[in-house]
């Protein structure tokens, strides 16, 4: 490197393919950077609890890998580790046991890119609810294919799908539905009849389902998981489910996921598996295993804990009477507006210098963000409650006047 | 999963996209299936040793593991790796010490999926000298793009570079060179002559270069690394080094790598990085740190070893005067045919059978692989003599008479 660069960064950077260059940067990236540092500060910006994953998975882990667990291992998973996903499944969500549907991977996030892999091409394009977990957007755009936003309709029961949108939304170039449910950011969870209709879309239209359930234990209302597409679905069905180790086990580090897919895509998933990164750590795999053996009381404890929290500062916002929120029945964000502040990134920022704590803009979750506020629950009492009670005097200090009705303000059509 | 799937397995598979589907099964895959379970075979078909990772990388790793390092981390590495990387690239390539130009990677594989993204889009060609490691194909035709094979011209000298081949390979939509040096499976080291010649071709055509010199200290000629672009480049050349931990350390099952790439293009890296796996635990971080900055006792001896390994077994199969090999310079395989026996799929089972040893058929390394096998010799003397005794017995047996020079035999014009 003996010369310095000739070129401006700009003419260095026209060689890189110009659907990878628009690729988004993280929109949450900016408050962290700006608050990461504040003395006291609480930060509720990530999709991440505050528990280190627990020691018995770390144990485990640690045993294989002491042990020389260190080789090259099956490319579809260690075969232990397929089996105890398929009874925990099968416990969960009454899926027949069959180690054969499940395909350990790199994260959650690699799932769904390898789910888009199979059902996308440059070109085409796959359905989105909006707002939304941005990384799945931008996972289409880095396949060459087109995420398409489909705004949830937004009123006093809180963020729900519109089919006609949904139906509006289908093009010739469609080929698949990205749904998630419980959903990260909004909380909205799809009630079995909304499943059934997106089903009957998919059917329709010959598209693929990729189903992100990751927050399906993180339910508030009347069962003990939210509904599922295993409730309704039969096996000629394209539904690929994208699953991850990261939120029930406190695992969000490791990157280790899984994917649920129809026995016949086996080597499809294999190849692509093989062509990603080429398997996972097996030593990792075995804390997996134990997180899925043991894990139970561990799950159920970060459960209540995410109830709880959900409770501590739903309350707290919605006392000041300033505030645009919808207690969610799932997954552990609030995603609020707060009277007067439609500038949310700017509101973020303020919210670090004027209340020490940190929480997300809504416009990093794309189109219908706009407005909203995303805060994550799962984390110990007593710091939720200092934080409720920070942001509570806030508000009550700065939060504009009641506004109209939620049907007017945010609707998203 | 109530009922019984109804349609057919290709019926159901017409919803992949065709160029996923078309994706290559490892070709190594059968005869390792055919073999494993063999009592006393000796496996040189992968490419791993047979050491477990050293002990003092494990406990580094295991030490954050059980020091809580579980949460998310930095997309671009841990800063404390990116420096010691870049102190360690330094030392052996006499890089100016630059941490902004290492990214930390979910494997040697992802990084050249990353490399890859940025430079290729669907259509876009990559030459790719041929045999190679079939994954930097497979991995082009994963990303919608179109590898090109471009054969190597042998003879006396081995594996060869053929820059007219090269240059006549170049179309428009050419937007790639992957140089492999030193190469799986061909043992071929690109000397710096034809390093100047690759990259005189990629800025005459504007193309990108993925330099995979993960192998370079694995070298046997008169010096203690083989040549690399690191000797020739200029900032302004788009070379991106896709690197991994597996080989050097012995952490083949670990799937952690680097990139290295111009500043510049850090924050589409750092996009790609959160937009595939979204980072690398940063407990197994701490144990690649380790593997720098205390490893080089272990390297050394790991490279010691191989050059024992490559010397024991290519002198007892040359001794049978029925092999065509040339003793490679660099890696660790060797890749050579047996006289009489071109099927080498079908050799790849009879010599599991008859020598109960494993190596892998050419023709799973693409184009110009027909005829040859290759062996990995990373291993311990003790089971190297032995694979060598039986396997020179078998040759001696079953090998053809002497074949015609080389050069007219197995050039693949």
């Amino acid at each position: 490197m003996p010369l310095s660069p000739s070129v401006t960064d700009a003419a260095y950077l026209e060689q890189v393919r110009a659907h990878i260059l628009a690729l988004p940067e993280s929109g949450i990236v900016e408050v962290m950077n700006y608050g990461r540092d504040r003395p006291g500060m609480i930060p509720l910006w990530a999709g991440e609890g505050d528990v280190p994953t627990p020691a018995f998975i770390c144990e485990a882990a640690a045993t294989a890998l002491h042990a020389g667990e260190t080789f090259y291992t099956w490319q579809r998973g260690l075969p232990e580790l397929r089996a105890a996903i398929a009874r925990y499944m099968s416990r969960v969500y009454g899926v027949a046991e069959d180690p054969e549907r499940y395909f350990v991977t790199g994260s959650g996030m690699q799932s769904i890119l390898i789910a888009f892999a199979m059902a996308l091409a440059a070109g085409d394009e796959v359905l989105i609810p909006s707002p939304s977990w941005p990384n799945a957007a931008a996972a289409a755009q880095k396949t060459g294919a087109v995420p398409v936003a489909v705004p949830f309709r937004y009123g006093a029961d809180g963020f729900r799908l519109d089919m006609e949108r949904f139906e509006a939304a289908v093009t010739p170039r469609t080929r698949a539905i990205f749904m998630n449910t419980p959903a990260n950011p909004t909380g909205f969870v799809a009630t079995r009849a909304e499943l059934e209709g997106v089903l009957a879309l998919a059917r329709r239209h010959g598209l693929w389902i990729i189903a992100d359930e990751i927050y399906g234990r993180f339910y508030y209302a009347d069962a003990p998981r939210a509904p599922s597409f295993h409730d309704i679905m039969t096996p000629d069905d394209h539904i690929v489910f994208v699953q991850t180790f990261s939120k029930n086990w406190a695992m969000t580090g490791w990157r280790i996921g899984w994917i649920e897919a129809d026995p016949r895509l086996g080597q499809v998933v294999e190849n692509l598996i093989q062509y990603s990164t080429s398997g996972v750590a097996a030593f990792m795999q075995r804390g997996a295993i134990a997180a899925l053996e043991q894990g139970e009381p561990f799950v159920a404890e970060q459960i209540a804990r995410a109830r709880a929290g959900r409770d501590i500062v739903a309350d707290a916002l919605l006392a000041t009477g300033k505030v645009d929120l919808v207690k969610p029945d799932g997954a552990f964000y609030l995603f609020f507006g707060i009277n007067g502040h439609r500038d949310v990134a700017r509101l973020g920022l303020r919210l670090v210098d004027e209340a020490n704590v940190g929480i997300a803009p809504g416009t990093a979750f794309g189109p219908g963000g706009e407005g909203f506020m995303r805060l994550c629950f799962a984390r110990g009492a007593v710091q939720l409650e200092e934080a409720a009670r920070r942001l509570s005097a806030w508000i009550r200090a700065h939060g504009g006047a009641a506004a109209p009705a939620l049907e007017t303000a945010f609707d998203r059509s």
